[in-house]
């Protein structure tokens, strides 16, 4: 089958590799309908986190079950799934607090690499989500959307606790960020400023439910938001970019009591523990327990009360998913979806 | 009148001061029953952090109301009184959230000298609590407990999100820690594991409520935590020395999707981005909003349900204040109690 390899750092090639075979009883085997390109995979791409190479890339994925092993019960051949970035049990202490994303027997979906024909998907019963039958072609790039980036967005909000009666603020305008902005609107909030400085970007928040938009980045970008709350803070705000000054951005743009949720990746922050004594906030994020969520966002999007496959604006063969990284690298695309 | 200034690091000395007055109309005067030394007094004491000396010092009071200002409403001459070390108005919507500690109107009380015969207290119908009546003699040191460090470790607690069904660990066995472990008693929690290597202190946190003491620190403390937790780390956990050290500890103690609550004042803290983003820890502290807690903790005194004064391990007049710095500096003393 044909499947992305990155070779290193800016170096993504699609080639042959072995199909993926049942291993363990609890595996499934999918065919892929549509994988992604993260804003994650851009850190290796970038040559800032360091791997194994030659790597197979992708852990995004929906599409439909060829097999599955001897122990799996749930998920059955023919249905169309959506799984999250982590395969987890969701059986563990860890699972049912809803901390998925941490279960004691996760397993990395990006070792196995999505951005291919088929995928073997392990801890099956845990991991997948099936649609209630199969889906409408128009609906596949939203339902792949909950495997990661619509789920991580999610749980950005649900971190910075948005809701009614609150203000919320998003920094980051990739596309945790927009779908950020569409989780608060979901959830209830009153207002939602959406920091971006790219008009395409810009109507994507806005159709999505934000209320505001504040250009400005760093300390002017925290005076802007300031500005708009009595001089208070964000009741909520979600860091989705993952560099210090977004975080900080983040911290010192939420009131005293309020949260922070962050879902950016931080390979190089460093929280100073004054800054976040005297914030009082809030603070809690890390990698998306995305299959909480998982089951609600699939309603949502069944029932097309949200449409979060709108970020993906670059569709493209798997074949061209070098071309994928390099567009999404450049910001020249938000989110490129590959068929393989 | 007479009161303890600092002149500088490890230099304490009670001189007379003058005697404070009514200078805004929200004032109150007090007469001091009791004041104490902080942990966070040692900070200056230890040259970590500046000041502008000479430094009246103290931010700590329980006492009788000597005299009010004209817009005083609730706060009566004669009425026994703690407060926070904030002034905080309690009216803005800082402090209707609960976070009284950043209240937009708030005025530090260490400025103003609480180690002293008498002591203004800004903003008073918002600061300060009374009593029902005047208090009998044996519960002042608890009351005045109230005034931060029974606040600060409830605060603690709080923030950890300590109850019923809980493992609550706690780094740092100082009077903090002890009544951050009294306060997960009185939350509810079901185990509680104080992280001390001293015995004394180790006495008296079983004595507050703890149901394991862990004497390891650091990586050794943590491996003690997930032993006790069947690999996963406690629910919650108090932070309440504010080194990297025990900030790391707390941090990596506490399960995926659990709670640290911080109270240390984490002057050379820097929390890596990563470390938190895969912790999956909710992290939440600051200087602790003690007006929120104060009328709760003053009717658990009253009814004699805890006993925080317990910590209190040594009483001294006002003029040996140096002596009482002396003594918590070289850890020789939990928490020093000064009698104006």
């Amino acid at each position: 089958m044909r499947g992305a390899v990155m070779y290193g750092p800016g170096d993504v090639r699609v080639e042959d590799r072995e199909e993926p075979r049942i291993v363990e009883p609890t595996d499934a085997i999918i065919r892929v309908s549509a994988a992604c390109v993260c804003g994650s995979d851009l850190w290796p791409y970038r040559g800032v986190e360091d791997m194994r190479w030659p790597a197979p890339m992708g852990h995004e994925y929906a599409g439909v079950v060829e097999e599955v092993g001897n122990d799996v019960q749930n998920i059955k051949p023919g249905q169309f799934v959506v799984g999250s970035f982590w395969a987890t049990d969701n059986t563990c202490e860890i699972c049912w607090a809803g901390y998925q994303s941490a279960c004691v027997n996760r397993v990395p979906m990006g070792m196995l690499g999505a951005q291919a024909e088929f995928l073997r998907v392990p801890l099956a019963d845990g991991t997948l989500v099936a649609t209630p039958e199969l889906p409408a072609y128009d609906l596949i790039p939203s339902l792949l959307s909950a495997s990661d980036v619509l789920g991580t967005g999610w749980f950005g909000a649900v971190a910075a606790e948005a809701g009614p009666g609150q203000t919320v603020a998003v920094v980051g305008d990739g596309a945790v960020g927009l779908l950020a902005v569409l989780a608060a609107k979901q959830l209830g909030a009153d207002r939602i400023i959406a920091m971006s400085r790219h008009e395409p970007r810009q109507r994507l928040a806005l159709e999505y439910g934000a209320t505001d938009i504040v250009a400005e980045r760093g300390e002017d970008g925290v005076a802007e938001i300031k500005e708009l709350t009595d001089g208070l803070g964000a009741h909520s705000v979600v860091e989705a970019v993952g560099t210090q000054e977004s975080m900080m951005q983040a911290i010192s743009s939420t009131r005293p009591g309020g949260h922070v949720g962050f879902v950016g990746v931080g390979h190089e922050v460093a929280v100073p523990g004054m800054d976040l004594f005297w914030s009082l906030v809030h603070l809690h994020g890390g990698p998306a327990p995305v299959r909480r969520f998982l089951p609600e966002l699939i309603d949502l999007i069944w029932t097309r009360e949200i449409d979060p496959g709108k970020v993906f604006d670059l569709e493209l063969p798997l074949d061209q998913a070098a071309e994928g990284y390099r567009a999404m690298d450049q910001r020249e695309s938000i989110k490129v979806l590959l068929h393989p």
